[in-house]
C-alpha cells in the first residue's frame, strides 16, 4: 500500500543512484533508503562501484537495528544472486525489512527474481515507483542489458545555425569555458569516448576526462578511434598512455601501430558499428559518449545507434562552415530523426539541450 | 525618494504596454499605472492605437480624482508636444499628480523635454525604474528612432542541426502546429513581413498574419519581398489582396507587375538593404519580421541589421538539407556574429530560443 512518504524518499533513492555514474560499469547504478518501522529515515547507500557493497547493503548497514520492521526504497530490483557480493534479497530479509518498494525491474536474467524470493519470505512488495525517474538514471546498463550493446550519447557543440566550424575549419571557442567545463563532466561519467579518424588528423584531440571536481578516484575513460584503415599516427595525442586507448579497425586492415586493436567487418559504408557497440560492452563498456566529426555521428545515427543526444548549443551565428552533423540517411522529410527534449538548461551564456529519440509511432 | 510598491507598480506598467505591440505604429509602445496619494492602485491604461489617447491620459481618466497628489508610472518619459493628442505633461499637471516614475528617457527629440516640464512645475520625476525591461518591450520603436531605420526580428524554424528543409527540399511541419501559430502571434505583433524571391517561387507563401486569437482590430502586416529582378509572378499568394505588399527592386528593373513598389539602388551584392530600411521606416514601420531564405537573412546578418533572432528549433535531426541561414560573410571563426540568449521557451514540443546581439567588446 503507498505511503505518504513514498515518493520523496524513492526521489532520494535516484538522487543517490545518480553518484554510482562513471564508477560502477559493467554494473548499474543503484540508489537506496531505509525508512524504520515509524517511517523515519534509517539509512541510506549507494553503488559506488564495480566490485563494492551494492546499495542495499550500504544502506542496511547504516540503517542497523533500525531496519527491523522499516522499508527499504531501492531504484532497482534486488539482485538474488550471488557475484562479488551476496544477493542483496538474503541482506534484506537477514536485517528484518517489512516493506520493500522498488522502481525498475531487474532486466538482468541472471540477477532477476528477487522480487518474487522476497514476496516467498512474507515481505511486502511493490514496483514501478518513479520509475520514469529510475530509468533515466540507469538509462546506459538498461540499454546495454536490454539491447546487448554500450548506450551512445552524441555530444556535439555548434552555433544556433548549426555549424561546429567556420568556412576556413577554425572553431577555437564557439562554447564557453563552462560548457567545455561541462563536457569534461559529461565524459566523466562514461566509461568510453568515441571518436572518428577525422577528428584525430584534424584536431589532435586529447579524448580524456578532466572534469575541475577532483573527485572519487576512477579509471579514465577508454577512448575510442574509429579508424578503418589504421591512420592514426603514432604521435597522435590519442596514443600518450594518459588512457587506455583502442582502434577500431577493418578486419583486413594491416598495420604495425602498437595500441588496443579492435578488429570489425566492414561493409560499403564503413566499419560494423553494431559490432563495435557489441564488442565495447563485452569489455564492460556500458555507456561511451560519441564525439568528434559529423560524419561518424551521421553513421551512427542512421545505424540507430545514438540513445541520447546532449547538445551545446553557442548563442551565435556563422552562416557557412563545418556542420555538426553529416549524413545520416535522410533523404525526405519523411525520413527525418524525431527527437523528445528532455532537458534545457543555460551553461554559462550556452544553452545545453538534452534529448532522446522519440518512441516509434505505431 | 523610492517607495516600496515602486519595482511591481512598474512591471505592471511594462506589461500593460506590450498590449499595444502591433497597433500603435509608428508610435512607441506605452503602459501608465496611477497610484493614489495612499499608495492604492487608482487606474492604469496603456497606448493602444495610433491616433488614439496616449497611456497616461486612459489612466488619469480611469484614476479620475484619486490621481491628485498621487504618482504616475509610465513605461517612457511623458510626451511634452501636441500630436494627435495633447502634450501628456499637460494631462499630468491638471490632474494633480504629485510625482511621476518613468523608465526610459524618449530619444525622439520632437517629443522630449517632458521630465523637465513636470520638474518647472514643482513634479518629483525620478527615472530609470526597470529600465532594462522597459527597452525591450519597446526595442523595435526606440531602434527605430535611434538608428533610423526598421527593427529588424529574424525568425527561423530549423532542426536542431540547423536545417530547415531535407535533402529533397521537402520540409513540412519540422516544427509543430504550437510553433507555427507562435509564429502567427510573432507575425501580428509586427508591422512588416519581409520574404526573399527564392522564397515566393519555392513556397508561395501568403505572409500575413494569421493569430488563434481573433483580438483587436488591426491592419495587417505589410508584406516585403525582396525582389531584385522583379521576378514575383503575378498570381503569387503574396499578392492576393488580402493584406498590403510591397516589392522592392532595383532601380534599373523594368517591370509591368501592378503592386505597390519600392525602387532601391543595386550593390553588387544585391539591394542596399539599409536604404530598404530607411524606407520601410519613413512608410511608417517600426517593426519587420525577417523570414524566409538563408541567403536574404545572411544578407541582413552580414549588414548588421538583424536586431533580434527568434529560433523555433525542433527536437529533429536530418544530417544533410538546406541550411536555415547562408553566407553571412564569416570566413574565420573571429568574425563570428556572437549574440546572448534573452529567453528560452518550450513552445509545443519545440524549443523557441529568442537571442540578440551581444554587446561590442570596447
Amino acid at each position: 500500500m503507498a505511503e505518504p512518504l513514498d515518493d520523496a524518499t524513492m526521489a532520494r533513492a535516484v538522487e543517490l543512484a545518480a553518484y554510482g555514474l562513471g564508477t560502477t560499469s559493467p554494473n548499474p547504478v543503484v540508489g537506496c533508503v531505509i525508512l524504520d518501522a515509524s517511517g523515519a529515515p534509517a539509512g541510506e547507500g549507494f553503488h559506488a562501484r564495480r566490485g563494492g557493497p551494492h546499495a542495499e547493503v550500504v544502506a542496511l548497514r547504516a540503517a542497523g537495528v533500525r531496519a527491523r520492521g522499516g522499508t527499504a526504497y531501492v531504484t532497482l530490483e534486488p539482485c538474488d544472486h550471488t557475484g562479488s557480493t551476496g544477493p542483496c534479497t538474503e541482506a534484506l530479509l537477514a536485517a528484518g525489512i517489512a516493506r520493500v518498494v522498488y522502481a525498475v525491474a531487474d532486466p538482468n536474467p541472471v540477477a532477476a527474481g528477487g522480487a518474487d524470493r522476497l514476496r516467498g519470505h512474507g515481505v511486502e512488495v511493490e514496483q514501478g515507483l518513479l520509475a520514469e525517474e529510475a530509468e533515466r538514471v540507469n538509462a546506459a546498463w538498461l540499454t546495454s542489458v536490454r539491447l546487448g550493446r554500450t548506450h551512445v550519447t552524441w555530444k556535439f557543440a555548434a552555433t544556433l545555425d548549426g555549424r561546429s566550424a567556420a568556412a576556413d575549419g577554425t572553431s577555437k571557442w564557439i562554447t564557453s569555458p563552462e560548457a567545455r567545463e561541462d563536457v569534461h563532466r559529461l565524459r566523466a561519467r562514461a566509461d568510453a569516448i568515441i571518436a572518428g579518424i577525422g577528428t584525430i588528423l584534424a584536431d589532435d584531440p586529447l579524448l580524456t576526462a578532466r572534469p575541475p571536481e577532483t573527485g572519487a578516484r576512477r579509471e579514465p575513460p577508454l577512448r575510442v578511434v574509429v579508424d578503418t584503415g589504421a591512420r592514426t599516427p603514432a604521435t597522435a595525442r590519442v596514443l600518450d598512455g594518459s588512457a587506455p586507448t583502442l582502434l577500431a579497425i577493418a578486419a583486413t586492415t594491416e598495420t604495425t601501430l602498437d595500441a588496443g586493436l579492435l578488429r570489425l567487418p566492414y561493409r560499403p559504408d564503413g566499419l560494423d558499428l553494431h559490432a563495435l557497440l557489441r564488442e565495447l560492452r563485452g569489455r564492460g563498456v556500458v555507456s561511451a559518449i560519441l564525439e568528434g566529426g559529423p560524419t561518424l555521428a551521421g553513421a551512427f545515427l542512421r545505424e540507430g545507434l545514438i540513445d541520447r543526444v546532449v547538445g551545446y548549443v553557442a548563442p551565435a551565428l556563422l552562416g557557412s562552415g563545418r556542420a555538426a552533423l553529416g549524413q545520416a540517411g535522410v533523404s525526405t522529410i519523411t525520413g527525418i530523426h524525431s527527437l523528445v527534449y528532455e532537458e534545457v538548461s543555460l551553461i554559462g551564456p550556452d544553452l545545453r539541450l538534452i534529448a532522446r529519440p522519440a518512441p516509434k509511432e505505431k
